[in-house]
């Protein structure tokens, strides 16, 4: 059975471009910040720790989204994400982005684990590999 | 014989990420302006006028992007658009980014062509399309 | 007696430059967070009715920062909000930006209050004047 | 005779707020780009080599703007880039930004010369110092 990491946040004005919808890119920002809260919270492995002391990244190398909503200021955004394969370096990840019961977006990413100094994907370190499968989908 | 829109823009210091490189939602950012001065220069739709007099935008349907180097403060970002096919409201978009010779990224975008008002999808204006079909390759 | 909108949010990967402490224009953005928050919660004049629905704004038109010390990912960025000073279309508002026990920095702005059609100062609304003198200094 | 650095550049889709004008906090991207280009152009300080090879920063240690226009998608900010002090170790810079004649902002901004190893403010490197004079008010 596996877990689903949940997170919401408010779309803020400073999201919306003059068209009054959330400006697209910003959805990658805030899909980010999923990310590192699930890293922290999901996986033990916060982004505060890894980066400038273990010197372990997670660079996204593909990402892919669709966007079948508008949102707008005030609206809140659930991220819901889940993880949908493991590799020895990589992870897929899976974000469906709703709006009350509307999915406004659907993101996939693949993040590579990696030595920052040596720019070198790592494998997945194993006492971060265990938390992160119990969020593997099927 | 097709045309590709050709831009250059440098790598700045707010780009890039406490690793030293390219925060990537902002690459996204970066292709944005792509686009905007294709829409300006290339379609002869600026969105300065498009959006607030016309009541036209090209909202992003859909949106992928592999990335296979990254970038640092003071690279010269090269990106060269295409158009990968044209339908009736949809644009499917080609951006390569280049380092010098180096592809450090690879975006595949799906425009539509809405009424703002309407928050409608519209036939691509036939002033436009033709100027489109410039840049369409194959 | 006075009241303080005490507001607290994580600084973020997106937040920091390659120097690895916050960038500071993003300081504005998380402030401009503080106040959107603020007048919602503080005014009851949140920005996602105010600004489509009855069309009135609280552009900035003068800003001052003083930063003491920098902020890194994974710090809690405690911003306190005050009132010094109301007119009769401008209020003016200080933000202590603080790490523990630490002020990082510390902000004064002036907003007025605005009818975004006509684009011009109005007076402040009664009814949320009244909730914005409990936030004013001595 | 002192000399002005002069830079302009298109507002943007993305520096556009639902109010349909620039969110003020991009302006202070916008100074910064400006900064960034005066530094290499103008001082022959670039920041991709001052920062990750010689470890020199500049942070901001105060900053101050009044906002008198707003700007839209489309205009073309000329920032007027002037010194109007220089310390030890700081240097007060002065950027007048105008959309034609219209003067739209005004940044007065402090900045450090900082060793960003030992987070130290140094003095301003000698070869630099005489550079930075040359843009000297009065």
């Amino acid at each position: 059975m596996s877990e689903t990491f949940v997170h919401e946040q408010p779309i803020r004005f400073a999201h919306c471009d003059p068209a009054g919808i959330v400006y697209f890119p910003r959805f990658f920002d805030l899909a980010h910040t999923v990310m590192e809260d699930w890293l922290d919270q999901g996986v033990g492995a916060p982004m505060h720790t890894t980066i400038p002391k273990r010197r372990i990244g997670t660079p996204t190398v593909a990402i892919h989204c669709d966007f079948s909503q508008p949102m707008r200021i005030g609206d809140i955004l659930r991220f819901e994400l889940r993880v949908t394969r493991i590799g020895r370096s990589s992870v897929e990840l899976e974000y469906k982005g709703f709006h009350g019961d509307a999915l406004c977006l659907h993101i996939r990413q693949t993040i590579v684990f990696m030595d920052l100094d040596a720019v070198k994907a790592i494998p997945i370190p194993p006492e971060w590999r265990g938390r992160i499968e119990r969020f593997l989908v099927g």
